[in-house]
């Protein structure tokens, strides 16, 4: 399986991805930017609009190459003249306050001295949690996991929590997921499998969206959902612009400023020291926020 | 004179501001929070909200102390086990689309080791450039700087082009101002006269936010100006998040999230790859977030 397999088939998970969205959400726009990129490489953006479900996000794959740069070298710590790097990239902001933002993320690195690794990973943030949901999507993760490595779920998970933490708020940015770096092989897994088990979470990543959706209760949303919609909304921003390694990587290095930042949300809302009323269900969802929490329970 | 005196200087400026700033706009509400740091000092933060003009901000003031910690000495590259700091900073973010969002900064930093310097800086970011107002705002800073040093102003302009630029945009953040760091002394200013260049700017700022405004245009606000001033204001996130110094090194050092981050817009849209129209104000606007222009001729 070279590079260049794996890219095809990041591209056609993206394909994929976009096709099953669009039947969940058959009134969602899918634009097609092509783009290029001047050392090597480029990549197609599909940015996601004006659905039933889906406000506004993105479908994203890239395949780029080239000399190793000064930035990348410093930043990624990396050991070698020439790389490669290809992958799939989703963010997607619901319309609702009842329904979640997404998040996923499968991405294969290769350098010319022959080292390589996949990443990844998948989180969920909700706008109020609800604790079945929660379960229903980790359980959907634990289940993938389990196919390829019964130790896989529970230090993927934990990795999440930690990934997925705003220090500067003390709140991990939703229920969180899985997430994983610099996997080339394992004890359990063949470099193939590694490969299987990322499309596998692609494949998987409409039917765990589409499970979050629900369409019979339109009457919770109001003023006060929207504006709390608002205000976790500025808290992802927070997130990306602030800590996501992956953000601020590709913004620093001189990446498609508008592919990066198609995870911004279409509205945002900042306002100083709010605090919920204590016990409301915007208290409790805050309250949830915490890293460690079994949501398989 | 000495760093309590500093502080306690930096403290009536706060004071003043905010009642200058107050007689500007009436219905303006100013909060007051006091907080203490856990290694040493404090701060008073005035948020801002509900004006007639003003619609969110703030004007912060603080002095802390203690030992230098990890982050800081990585970061401000210090030589020094104790250190001081004392400062006020102001973000206006103005309801109308018509008048700008405004930034202002001066501090004070001194370690045990007896080096100290002065900082600071203000820029003006129009949602609409008027170069007429945007000549009277740096003409009233040549000339406060004129009073000090006639080389002064185009050297801390050209600091602030540099400074307050979104590389991942390739735009200024704004038309610029001044910006200044490390002044401790110079072959034309004691430290006494650097400091009351630092008061003066402070009291200079009122006056020059308050020649920003203007009431009789209120037709020129509609749907599709509101729109740009949405999309500026995102803009202004990603500088403050992504690049701003001082609000990084708050965030990551760990400082008061909720002082820190006043800075944040009310709200803020970010729209796929938006481009304004050719010939359109948004789009002459857009030609003019350049470093570099003479705004007084």
């Amino acid at each position: 399986m070279t590079k260049s397999d794996i890219a095809a088939s990041f591209k056609e998970l993206q394909g994929y991805i976009c096709r099953r969205l669009n039947e969940v959400d058959k009134s969602a726009e899918f634009l097609s930017d092509d783009w290029k990129r001047n050392q090597g490489g480029g990549g197609i953006t599909r940015a996601v609009s004006g659905g039933e479900f889906i406000e506004k996000g993105g479908v994203a794959f890239s395949e780029v190459f080239g000399p190793v740069t000064e930035s990348m070298a410093k930043q990624l710590k990396l050991d070698g003249v020439e790389f490669f790097a290809t992958g799939v990239s989703i963010v997607l902001h619901s319309k609702s306050p009842l329904h979640p933002i997404i998040h996923m993320n499968v991405r294969y690195f290769e350098m010319d001295n022959g080292t390589y690794w996949f990443g990844g990973g998948i989180d969920l943030t909700p706008i109020y949690i609800d604790k079945l949901k929660a379960k229903k999507f980790h359980l959907g993760l634990k289940n993938l996991c389990d196919g390829y490595d019964l130790d896989m779920y529970l230090k993927y998970k934990k990795w999440a929590d930690d990934y997925f933490y705003l220090p500067h708020r003390n709140e991990t940015r939703g229920v969180g997921g899985i997430f994983f770096d610099h996997l080339s092989k394992s004890e359990k897994m063949t470099k193939n499998q590694v490969f299987e088990f990322c499309i596998a979470l692609g494949k998987l990543f409409p039917e765990l969206y589409s499970a979050q959706l629900s369409t019979n209760n339109n009457d919770k949303v109001n003023e006060a959902t929207l504006q709390w919609q608002m205000l976790r909304r500025s808290r992802y921003v927070e997130f990306n612009l602030l800590h996501d390694r992956g953000t601020k990587f590709g913004i620093y290095s001189g990446g498609r400023t508008e592919s990066i930042l198609m995870s911004m949300p279409p509205v945002a809302q900042w306002s100083y020291n709010f605090k919920p009323e204590e016990t409301s269900n915007e208290a409790n969802t805050l309250a949830l926020l915490k890293k460690d929490i079994d949501w398989l329970k």
